[in-house]
């Protein structure tokens, strides 16, 4: 009966269709390929093996590119003295209404609270006031993996949880151009990783004043395109100016022999990122993943009778050892080949082989693509050649698909009329003049739900004659508008 | 003035000699090494880049070795339930004094309260009970990198903190003999991991029932004797039974149709680990750390006069460059060589070479070793198999005086007078009988401070004829006493 039950809730028809239902496609489809479950605490998750092997692959990833950048790994307290936050007043300001506070400890009532951090600039800076004293001792280019706890109130896995994983940088600069620059690299390191392996597109660009992070002078974001036409926040780099190391008194003597506040930076990406590949990639049969962060790469189901099996299997494990330069699972559960067929395809493995006698006798073997369900055929001679080039065309289709959905869903408009329209049909983000004034983004926000994601890099330095497209107003630059996720 | 009291807190004269005050030499070295620092938190530290870089170089050797067990990872909340934590009596018994508690979220008082993970075994065996249903799910096995707090009173850095961050496997089994051989495979590795990479002797066996973890069947540890000779308990390994599983309600239908409750074990390794690093291979001038856990394996100094300074940075990246499969660095600071051989010296470097102009000539260089303040020539061409044995030659050398300095330490007592000797002298450990009664061990911890530290395995077996040292009973066993870190 139990075995009936668990065959029913993995069975493809179980799975809602991502275009019908989106929002339960994916938190069925998280539950069902066990990337992650609800945690029996209020807005937490557990995340899963399969979940956990994505994050590790994506911080094997990053975390070599932010190594590339001279930054080093290192581990800071959980808790935050309370006073501590409360320093920067915009800080302390965005992350009151979300705070975890611990008020007692060994038994005993704290007489200071302790704040679980919702993010460390404050904990980590107090320590650079303490190690920072001369201008040799900068640039200080720190990083670390860890959890955060943000109290939300409405949580959705792996996307807005109360507590998460991330990486955080945190660096202090003897210049504004050099943090400057540490702030572009950053941002340059998170388009990589989203492009190049996560496969999916997104607009690099600046925040604008009011959906900065709070404490920074400057926030850059790289945007996603959901499949719902809103607009995810996939990494942020923060310019934090001198707005923390004057509030924190950290300071260096300069080769001139006169004290300095250091320039600072921050910059976070989390695992956030893994609920944005769900969402972009997945379609109605479950996920599909990307070749370079995929757990497992090939699946060979190895197909048999009962006097062949042992053959068969240890055929299958036999390519598998031949292919350790790829992420290669042989999957000999005692299963129907259907079943075993649709729980891959639902876990979003890129290529799926299946072998039987057939296959064994020629030499030449079937696989299955997971992204374009197209069958293909080769020797068994040149299976290493053709794993690399089909996996890689592979992780190109999909970065293709994701190029082309979000380019066919941004829309240049012209006037507040089209905008409108954009945003009412959900048609996605729309590319618009708007002259920099808050009064306008706010207007517009109550009117249409959407906001200002970012001013794409490439449009920065634009000085354009238009018009803003609420106010009338002389604009120069165009931003893009959408609703947040 | 700033950049004079820099170079006097580094100078190697201002470190206690830890022959002379270990405990102040142990606080000292961690400080000036940049390992650590305090946190402005009660009982919590930083771990600085050079001290993370040791714990990485941890973490990738046991996350291999645990891997291999077929042991995958995942990540559980941080926070639990009050209610969780409550259920294995023995469990909340030991960790009730320790809690750190979560009363404020999100700005409200919160209805239950949460608890700040102290061990995960309650949060994560509440999800196996989810998961786990048929003896086609088992084995579950599953391992966590993560924080963990526990309220200490007398924290010590790297030993006793607050926080700290360790893994924690935690498996489910169908049989009590499979738990079983995970909890040895689980110790082996720790084993591996000490003896193998941080050069580090201990005894491996099982902890007494009064000493065991809470919740446990049966307890194992890998215990490391420390230059004041005290046993530390570096790493541990639990036989859960089914004690968890009963609790929580783990049940499994077996293919007898019949529902049974799984076996389970957790264990883990903590950044403890480099506490124990620190203080068995230090010496007077500072750190010794081995070959192949140092994130740094050789150090160049240039020495150079301004005329050839240009010509001798160069040649020592290009050496850096060539030995690629090495972790070498250099250091081209603009500080005398004197102060640049002592803060290596004290950092404990395995190996360094001083590159100036007659070396390059010559293509012979000199390399000092910091184990031993051996000198070695070696030609340029030769320099490649040379690192390879010499790091090795150190890794073992580091590893042998451990192993003898613990074995001279470690003293077959035979009676009760001799075992209070050797504790009042505070000559080390005693191996001794003992009838196994927890009244004689509780006895002997009140009048010599010496606890059971373990039973080596080696000695689990045995069938002996001895007397316990306190009531002179028949005793079968000999069992390490020694004062617990």
């Amino acid at each position: 009966m139990i075995f009936k039950e668990m065959k029913k809730e993995f069975s493809k028809k179980e799975l809602t269709k991502k275009s019908q239902n989106f929002s339960r496609w994916y938190q069925e489809v998280i539950l069902k390929t066990e990337l992650a479950d609800y945690a029996p605490v209020k807005g937490c998750m557990v995340i899963r093996p399969y979940g956990y092997a994505l994050w590790e692959n994506i911080q094997k990833e990053l975390d070599r590119m932010i190594k590339d950048l001279g930054v080093k790994n290192a581990y800071f307290p959980l808790f935050i003295p309370e006073k501590f936050l409360k320093k920067e007043k915009e800080h302390v300001q965005g992350f009151s209404p979300e705070l975890a506070v611990v008020t007692i400890g060994g038994g005993e009532e704290l007489k200071e609270k302790l704040v679980v951090r919702p993010t460390s600039e404050t904990i980590m800076y107090a320590m650079y006031a303490k190690w920072i004293k001369s201008w040799r001792d900068l640039p200080v280019l720190i990083n670390q993996w860890n959890n955060i706890v943000r109290w939300e109130k409405r949580t959705y896995l792996f996307l807005r949880t109360t507590e998460f994983l991330w990486q955080e940088g945190h660096t202090a600069h003897s210049s504004h151009s050099e943090a400057l620059s540490m702030v572009q690299s950053a941002l340059l390191n998170y388009k990589n990783l989203y492009q190049n392996y996560l496969a999916i597109f997104g607009y690099s660009g600046l925040k604008s004043q009011s959906e900065k992070f709070a404490g920074a002078l400057n926030s850059f974001s790289y945007e996603i395109l959901t499949p719902e036409g809103k607009s995810l926040q996939g990494a942020t780099s923060h310019d934090l100016g001198q707005n923390f190391s004057k509030v924190f008194n950290i300071r260096f003597l300069g080769p001139d022999k006169k004290l300095h506040w250091p320039y600072q930076t921050s910059w976070g990406l989390s695992t956030r990122s893994i609920g944005a590949l769900i969402m972009v990639h997945g379609d109605d049969n479950g996920l599909i993943l990307p070749p370079k962060i995929s757990p497992i790469q090939l699946i060979i189901l190895p197909v048999w009778n009962e006097s062949a099996k042992e053959t068969i299997t240890k055929k299958a494990e036999e390519i598998k050892e031949k292919l350790s330069n790829f992420r290669v699972e042989v999957d000999g559960r005692d299963e129907t080949l259907g079943y075993r067929i649709n729980d891959w395809e639902m876990r979003g493995v890129p290529l799926r082989m299946e072998l039987g006698q057939k296959e064994i006798k020629n030499k030449v073997f079937t696989l299955a693509r997971r992204d374009n369900f197209e069958k293909l055929e080769v020797k068994e001679e040149n299976l290493i050649p053709f794993l690399e080039k089909t996996l890689s065309e592979i992780q190109d289709n999909l970065y293709e698909r994701s190029r082309q959905f979000t380019l066919e869903h941004t829309h240049e408009v012209k006037d507040y009329s089209e905008f409108k329209e954009v945003m009412r049909q959900k048609k996605g983000l729309a590319r618009a003049f708007w002259c920099e004034d808050p009064v306008c983004e706010e207007k517009i926000k109550e009117e249409t739900k959407a906001s200002t994601r970012c001013l794409p890099l490439e449009n920065i330095d634009d000085q354009l004659s238009g018009k803003c497209i609420y106010c009338g107003k002389k604009a120069k630059r165009k931003w893009l508008f959408g609703p947040a996720y």
